[in-house]
């Protein structure tokens, strides 16, 4: 796709939102121009990173749940029976209101989440507790009719990549369990974007509607506002009660169930993009790059030995499971350098006539940009030992700027002055009014109660009681 | 999910439409309990064999396309511009109205299919012959208002699984050749789940909604109906006009550029469905069997033994990249027999005292149930080979069956007289007249001209004329 506008250069990432927008079209992400508002396009390449980190979502999820895959359209009576669920989306709820020419019977919503879909199935499934726990998940696209700013893989009217799990338990106590895996699990799906996240409990004003609690993952974006790239909801037996799902339980009675649900999102491939990106482009991590490895041949006269050299590593290193891109075309090698390095490629190999002699080539990091003359002879070793470098490196850079970025504030000022940087860290009492007030006085939330949470002993900052609880407060996409 | 009526003997496969019903419920593949009409629920075991069968058409389609995503949500307007395209789907498309309790300014239609939503796009998309041919897929949930009779996986409301490629050329020609080379790749795939297809291009009538012709697959069902189970459609430059699709050609000139679409469903689960299965259950192809080999022990006394050789020789499978069951539950071995045979699994591994003494185990197939003893020490090798036995023996069977099926007919006589057996060959002269009077007469379809046309000639069945051209007719689902 041969784009005029690509040889503009990218903004600097200082301006977040401006490099943002121009990365996700120049790195051939998304395109914004479909028309109509909050709807994007994958484009190819994007589409390619998305089968990667939904591919390690699957495979972290396989070990103990199964995939499967429920209707999008709910009827209205099913979407209309949970009051407070409902409460929390009838605002931003899609109705396919026509069949053909004619009004359907019964209105049918546009999922924004499956609640209401799947458990009138679970009433179905779930009989006794040998059927327990159930633990199912399916990946999805859901909508909402949002109101405010779009803005691609965080803000959508469809979410085209919505991993949600639905779990049913015997227990209270069981389902608080699986809302912690839950959280595990999203840590390590995370580690392997090499993304540093933070859990917290939410506060009750902003739970999930229909949930006893829920417990969130946030990632802190290079404008100091943080991405919610995670939620576990410990659902009680609240649809239980409202979906009639019982099981028998050892006693022979019927009880009901516990339910938890957790889902993740295409703001996990925003999180990678915005967090390890810089002024040259994408950055991504080895594990999810659509290319992992890109060779350059650098050619003067006796081109044939070079290319031969270079197919020869291009079939080593796939042999060993690495996705290889060979740039054979018959631009510079300095307008190659630029548009693999745009494109995010963890690692690039220039082979040339020199290095041929010395059989070797070198070796240049994406996220480093250091050079190093590797031998072909251990080039595939050299090259997955440097994928583990560039791996936890990414990971250690953008934990640092993370921790870096959280202060402890001791008074509402504090806080103000801290929230262009990151997110502050302070007491409160625990009391909605204070909470409410904190949010309106600083102009930002509360993020929530780190989970799990830590042991102190302070004031609050907004009413003065002594507390031991601590509360993260950002600004928020 | 332990039901009480799975207990209920399965019809025999002679009551088709009833055995179908039932195999779906009890396979654990489908749930018709959803409270919409036409929309169903895929059980996790359900869900796993699309799971991989969608992997394979992967698997094909990576080779030279590429996967995206676009949107599910058409604006009217865009919708509406192609007006054959339009005509063809008026009456089967669901309109989403209201966002919130607000009415929307512009009317969204849930995709039937997404030449409209993507074709805006390539015309951002493509702008030179370099960026020809351009061949895009994405597999997606796609809509259609059906007032027919609906039937699971068959005739659906929301379609949860259709693959659709895109692809644009430079010439007329060159789309040609793509719509033989998708026919080829389908029935590749179709192969790789052991059920022959019949490529036939469609008559005019029958054609996609603008497009120049249509050339599709049918699959031959138990009960004499053809299931159409792909289908390749020429698009000339008919969308190319309607989007103002255009690209400059090496004579520096703007040309409308040529556009094929492909397509198949969750039919081919289906096809797969019916026409292996028998009267104890499915029977799946070892390529996408979500579990290929089961392993029972046969456990009297000496249970520690046998069950370690179990799961010795489990490890060994798993390690070769088979999917491996080892049933080690409390049921009798009949029950775990019945059980596994129902689920269709390939190869089942019997294991006990007497087999341990012999370093042997007894290999069943699901296919033929024969069985035979094999050594222990070259189990890997065994299974592997058993698979590609299983796998042609099933495709020659469903081709044996097919071929047995296609009747040569020389009067519309002949052709009620076979209908209920299955295809009818019969000469036709290519008159619409005649076609829609000879379908109307026999109460049954034409399904197309076989591709590639068969060199014959003989007098057409209705009018009598002259004509070197037959067709396939045949009751279609």
């Amino acid at each position: 796709m041969a784009e005029q506008e690509k040889e503009a250069a990218l903004p600097s990432k200082a301006s977040f939102s401006e490099w943002y927008n121009d990365i996700l079209h120049k790195g051939e992400i998304m395109d914004v121009r479909y028309p109509v508002k909050g709807l994007y396009v994958w484009y190819p390449f994007g589409f390619n990173l998305r089968r990667n980190v939904y591919d390690l979502i699957r495979e972290l999820l396989d070990k103990d749940h199964q995939e499967t895959l429920f209707p999008l359209l709910i009827p209205e009576n099913e979407f209309m029976k949970e009051a407070e669920h409902i409460k929390g989306f009838e605002d931003e709820v899609y109705w396919v209101t026509h069949g053909g020419m004619s009004p359907l019977d019964v209105k049918l919503a546009l999922r924004p989440t499956s609640e209401t879909a799947i458990y009138p199935m679970y009433k179905l499934w779930v009989r006794s507790h040998a059927d327990l726990p159930l633990k199912l998940y399916q990946i999805v696209n859901t909508f909402r009719y949002e109101t405010k700013h779009t803005r691609p893989l965080i803000r959508l009217r469809e979410i085209t990549s919505f991993k949600e799990a639905h779990t049913v338990h015997a227990t209270w106590e069981d389902a608080a369990v699986q809302v912690d895996e839950a959280i595990r699990l999203y840590t390590e799906f995370y580690r392997k974007l090499a993304i540093p996240v933070l859990p917290s409990k939410r506060p009750d004003w902003d739970k999930f509607p229909g949930a006893d609690y829920t417990i969130a993952t946030d990632a802190l974006m290079p404008d100091g506002k943080t991405l919610q790239v995670g939620t576990a909801h410990h659902l009680g037996d609240n649809f239980a009660k409202t979906f009639d799902i019982q099981y028998e339980n050892p006693e022979g009675e019927q009880v009901y169930v516990h339910q938890t649900c957790y889902g993740i999102s295409e703001r996990s491939v925003a999180a990678l993009i915005s967090i390890h990106g810089d002024d040259k482009g994408l950055v991504i991590p080895p594990e999810v790059a659509p290319v992992q490895v890109v060779i350059i041949p650098i050619i003067f006269k006796e081109a044939a030995d070079v290319l031969q050299a270079c197919e020869s590593v291009k079939g080593k290193l796939e042999a060993a499971g690495i996705r290889v891109k060979l740039d054979a075309s018959d631009n510079r090698p300095g307008a190659k350098y630029y548009k693999w390095e745009l494109k995010g490629v963890p690692v690039r190999l220039e082979i040339g006539p020199r290095d041929l002699k010395n059989n070797a080539a070198m070796m240049v990091r994406r996220d480093t940009g250091e050079k190093q003359q590797i031998s072909l002879d251990n080039i595939r070793d050299e090259v997955l030992s440097m994928f583990s470098v560039i791996q936890d490196n990414l990971y250690e850079k953008a934990k640092q700027g993370l921790d870096q970025r959280i202060m402890e504030c001791i008074s509402l000022a504090d806080i103000k002055e801290n929230l262009s940087k990151g997110i502050s860290k302070v007491f409160w009492c625990g009391d909605k009014d204070c909470g409410l007030r904190l949010e309106d006085e600083v102009g930002a939330g509360i993020l929530g109660i780190p989970s799990p949470q830590e042991s102190c002993r302070g004031k609050c900052v907004v009413c003065e009681t002594d507390t031991d609880t601590k509360v993260y407060v950002a600004r928020t996409y």
